[in-house]
């Protein structure tokens, strides 16, 4: 019944946890998702990812799934799959890999999650790309770098991460602690900061309107929904967010020859509200665009899903 | 007479090209210097290249001379040695290599100016590292990456620029055009404007009086002799110029995992004042300090020289 070897594939981002099936041609047989734990601590998080396991190796899917692949937010040294630390999440020095072989017997790896998902990417984006970037915005910013065809880890695994480079040293803070990452200017956490803003100086406004109507606070869908919906306050955020995406764009354009920078994560969702003044931005910081090609920014592929299907292939490349 | 090949060695920067004869264990058996003309166009450029081709050869350490290697400043396109465009000079769309090559006879190589510095840094410096940036602070802010012992060029030798990395979008205009990039705030031009700035308001100051005293316009060595003879006011400007330097080295921190960064050009003879605040902010800025290493900021081995020896290693290790 199954066609080819199936690996688990784990994404561990800063609220959510999703988990799949997946064959080698990036097929998602089966999947599931839960929320992050509040104490996201290495023991809370072990019982919840040794539970996600069982349920998906118990599933139809299950049969003949021969590795896990885990892509983690945080600075993971590779390849021996350790978390070190993580902006957003409590775990720290967290011995991901030993534990997952220890309790479920199956081989892993465990990369940060940036990367597994400019492995899906690169190998079954759109277009292939031997030089390209994968920008993930969602609670944070992860990266995955590829170059020559290959992830560009640094040698023990704690590069690429590009969301935290500094755009604006008097800048808001970031998760990390230190102030005006691209991280903290351009990502989900500084959508649903600058929203609750934008809501406290104006109660009656869409955004506040429809966080109370959801019964809660103001989050970062609220200002996709408002700014979709047509609302000028919620777009205006979206052009301050998409800015700083590009002008981050226009820095690591400079570092790099990339034929493509694509965008994943899950304000991607928005659609051309982050991604037209993203291009604009980093069209407008571009250095020496006369002698210098400017690399298009494209939709990833797999938005939201490539950390787990590019778990799962890391998983099946490298077991 | 002589031990070894030798190779002539020109670095092209915005106010000055070096050239030596350079050994393979990188002596410089002969040096000579030439002001960058006002008018850098292309044709000035050949007939100035070519007389310094044709002094060194003629000299004693002339005999055995096989190749010629060129460190330039702006985009050069790699193996082809053609420059695309510089931010400080007037040389557009210039095949420098083949205009080499026929008015000298000689075989040569064209590689971007930070390229070259860097891999002299990174093959004759104190230290091998294997992984590690050099950052040329002069009249622009030159960059080479070495990452697994290689220089990274990007597919066609367009890459590393990382003096034009943005770090701050509202920051002063850059030679290249951009706003507010890493050269427009940490490198030899910024601080002669800012000089300027400094010696305007006060112009019975230290930096005002030793650029009369020179009988011209103010520079950025009046501010470095300044700060050196303890004026506070220049004190003050290497200060933001070094900080502005470390948010950018911490930048590329967050990207590369090197062993090393190290720190080149004219303005490095200012050492302690430019190196300290520059190790300061690296440090302030650094992503996750707990579990990432932050690695050391040193002053290059051969400080202006990198260019001309490196440019010379390349002829000779490539022809």
């Amino acid at each position: 019944m199954t066609n080819g070897r199936r690996a688990i594939g784990l994404d561990i981002g800063g609220t959510k946890v999703a988990g799949a099936i997946v064959g080698e041609d990036g097929t998602v047989h089966a999947e599931l998702r839960r929320n992050t734990p509040d104490t996201s601590d290495s023991d809370t998080m072990n019982d919840l990812l040794r539970g996600m396991v069982a349920d998906l190796r118990a599933g139809p899917a299950g049969d003949g799934v021969s590795a896990i692949g885990v892509g983690a937010a945080g600075t993971v040294e590779w390849p021996v799959g350790r978390i070190r630390w993580a902006p957003n999440n409590a775990y720290r020095d967290w011995d991901l890999r030993g534990e997952l072989e220890r309790s479920t017997g199956l081989p892993a790896v465990v990369d940060n999650d940036g990367n597994v998902a400019g492995l899906a990417e690169a190998r079954l984006g759109g277009t292939r790309h031997d030089d390209m970037i994968l920008l993930t915005v969602g609670t944070g910013i992860g990266a995955g770098i590829v170059l020559g065809g290959k992830i560009y880890r640094g040698p023990h695994g704690l590069g690429a991460e590009v969301g935290h480079m500094n755009v604006n040293p008097d800048g808001p803070q970031c998760g990390c602690g230190n102030f005006g990452c691209l991280e903290s200017m351009a990502s989900g956490t500084a959508l649903t900061r600058m929203g609750r803003s934008a809501a406290a100086h104006d109660p009656d406004g869409m955004i506040a309107t429809l966080a109370a109507d959801g019964g809660g606070e103001v989050a970062g869908r609220h200002v996709t929904m408002a700014a979709m919906a047509g609302d000028r306050t919620a777009q205006s955020l979206f052009l301050r967010l998409g800015r700083a995406l590009g002008i981050g764009i226009a820095s690591v354009n400079a570092i790099f020859e990339f034929e493509a920078v694509v965008i994943g994560g899950g304000l991607v969702d928005a659609g051309e509200l982050l991604l037209d003044p993203a291009r604009r931005a980093a069209r407008e910081f571009a250095y020496s665009p006369t002698s210098r090609p400017i690399p298009p920014v494209l939709p990833a592929t797999f938005k939201g899903d490539a950390g787990k299907i590019g778990a799962g292939l890391l998983a099946l490349e490298e077991t």
